[in-house]
């Protein structure tokens, strides 16, 4: 194992949280600052209902601006039918979909049991790409732990997969530590056991968040488990601003440090990664989390640590 | 293995980088609060000369304050023959001596070679502590990486606890990640090959920092090594205000909150910890790194879990 893939998730999962409005203009220079980077997978945004989340009421404008930039995989969440339809039409292949493991935290999201929600799924498919010509990813909320419920049974996932791979094999889960809250043992137990049972069927990512510190502990638990994609957010984005000190996403410049020590290839250049991250410190209502603010230290440390080798 | 010891640092690791002074009965305080938080090992600060850290000129007061507290192991770190006089004048009965693995980080601290420093402790523990009365604990810095010379060898710090447990078996040896940039797969092979090799001729504890995020990923890797004692700081106290945002020692919440969740005793109330980190975060100066900002909530989320179980 000597790489592996990165889908930066800042401009949407990222970006949401934040209650100040980030201009169109910012986002695009994010999402081009990301892609200068090196990122061949991101997730640009959400086509969403404006009330539900009204930092993503410019997807289209943003869409427009970026598109599907060359050589990367560009995915987008949509909740329902019309997001779906937005989706396409502003020309994109691939498309993630939520559903939680945890019946009270889907019913939370969207005022129906998990059930019902893969029932709508396996409609929402059924209509929108009959012919099966899309890239479809599945988040798969609370996958570990439950702000309502408490610890998620590893059963309960591995059943819900199930389900949602006999609606469609081969499609994408992303295993989704929703709260931050997952012990790393836990992460590597659920992701070993999903990839023993599903590793041909469907593909696992490690989605993760930083809330209690845990953020790089589970990373490298994930991957050794055999997870060799995660999601994470440039500057640790996603934390809540009504959570002071709440962290978000996995920073994207912890998770390549890592790997860059451990000597796997991301294909990220630190350098471009941390003028994008300037962007994404810079908004305005922004929770930043990255440990990239004590880099230029390290990145003397290394400096040195190259010199001495 | 059902607990850990947690030997807090707060109040000399974490608040010797603190640029303002903290008035004298700010520290008491700080002390008195994580006594009664539980904590049964403590290291209650340094003495030091006043230039070389004014936030220790105090010393002497601190301890006429707070003495060692009933039932706990209370230590102090000394640099030489003058601060072991006074640590001794002063009750104490644990000490704590500093050496570098690293010649280069060596010579910074205290401008001679490492092998010259083990000559200066084979003296001054003759010299101070000829019948072997005291506990004396040795830092071992730069056990894993230094910032001048880089990666450090594991052969040499191997090599060094040979030569200090010549001199004095049964010593106790803080392996210290002193940048905080120690991978967790080198921690995890240092530490068990300090146990491997010395498991009966000294204790061995991890000193971390979380300057890249791998703090709670090195407490685990560390623990899987099996090591049962762990340095840390209140509110991660400890980060140099003068790289903004560079964090400090690995957060005392962080790490007891991972325990919590495994299962491990470590005798310490979360709560009563978290009024002692209310007065380590709001020191003026002070560089906080604790996960324990997001504490609300998760405190939120796990009366929800324990209800749920």
């Amino acid at each position: 194992m000597d790489q592996v893939e990165l889908v930066e998730v800042g401009p949407r999962d990222g970006l949401q949280n934040i209650p100040v409005f980030v201009p169109t203009e910012t986002k695009v220079a994010l999402i081009h600052a990301l892609v200068a980077a090196g990122f061949r997978r991101m997730e640009l945004g959400s086509f969403v209902g404006p009330k539900a989340v009204p930092q993503m009421r410019d997807m289209e404008a943003v869409a427009e601006a970026v598109g599907v930039p060359p050589g990367v995989r560009a995915m987008v969440l949509v909740p329902n039918a019309r997001g779906f339809q937005r989706a396409i039409a502003a020309g994109y292949r691939e498309i993630e979909l939520v559903i939680s493991v945890s019946d009270a935290h889907n019913r939370a999201n969207v005022g129906r049991a998990t059930r019902d929600s893969v029932e709508d799924l396996r409609r929402l498919l059924a209509e929108q790409d009959p012919k099966g010509r899309l890239f479809i990813r599945i988040g798969l909320a609370t996958s570990f732990h439950c702000p309502f419920a408490g610890l998620t049974e590893e059963a309960d996932v591995l059943a819900l997969v199930r389900q949602l791979a006999a609606i469609r094999p081969g499609m994408e889960y992303a295993v989704a530590d929703t709260t931050g809250m997952a012990l790393p043992r836990h992460v590597q137990s659920l992701c070993g056991r999903l990839l023993e049972e599903f590793g041909g069927e469907g593909t696992f990512i490690f989605h993760g968040h930083d809330t209690a510190g845990f953020g790089i502990a589970n990373v490298l638990a994930a991957l050794e488990a055999g997870i060799r994609t995660f999601d994470t957010a440039v500057g640790g984005l996603g934390g809540c601003p009504f959570a002071p000190g709440a962290s978000g996403n996995i920073a994207t410049e912890d998770a390549v440090y890592l790997f860059q020590r451990m000597g796997i290839e991301t294909g990220i250049d630190m350098g471009r990664l941390m003028l994008a991250g300037d962007i994404a410190t810079s908004l305005p209502g922004a929770v930043v989390a990255s440990h990239a603010r004590a880099m230029p230290r390290e990145r003397t440390v290394e400096r040195r640590l190259a010199m001495a080798r």
